[in-house]
């Protein structure tokens, strides 16, 4: 029982970066995104595969392999898009 | 030496929205943030933190205990934070 919760737990923090890419590429708008936050994700998500890998934990692998992913595509429209003209 | 980098991981998953709510609450606008992605991370931690009891882990208790509180930070500022003008 208690593995299914944890390949649960790594399925929706695997999925938890997918509504966000595709809101962001929708309005390419991600001003409101701290860029921070992204970078510190981009950075954890690295460690957890060092230790995936230490401990041969495929769900932990698999999981920030998608979140690392993901981000990475997050961090490139931080970079990319344009910011919207202030409203005053 | 394996533990201490989960114990890194963990410090870095726990501070991850710290900037994000920062940032939101600076600017008071949180329009490109998507409220499906806030959602599955307090469920993911809700998940998490049944697991980390289950399995007795301390960093995993902990840290999904601040990445909760503070992505309900996060809900509450998308629900009340007015949305700004449309540009046009």
């Amino acid at each position: 029982m208690i593995p299914y919760i944890g390949y649960f737990g790594s399925f929706l923090t695997a999925i938890t970066f997918i509504p966000q890419v595709y809101k962001s590429w929708q309005s390419k708008s991600v001003g409101d995104l701290s860029i921070l936050m992204v970078l510190i994700v981009v950075l954890s998500t690295i460690v957890w595969l060092v230790y995936g890998f230490a401990v041969d934990s495929g769900p932990v692998i698999v999981a920030n392999f998608i979140v690392l992913a993901l981000t990475l595509v997050l961090l490139y429209f931080k970079i990319t898009f344009k910011k919207q003209p202030p409203l005053s």
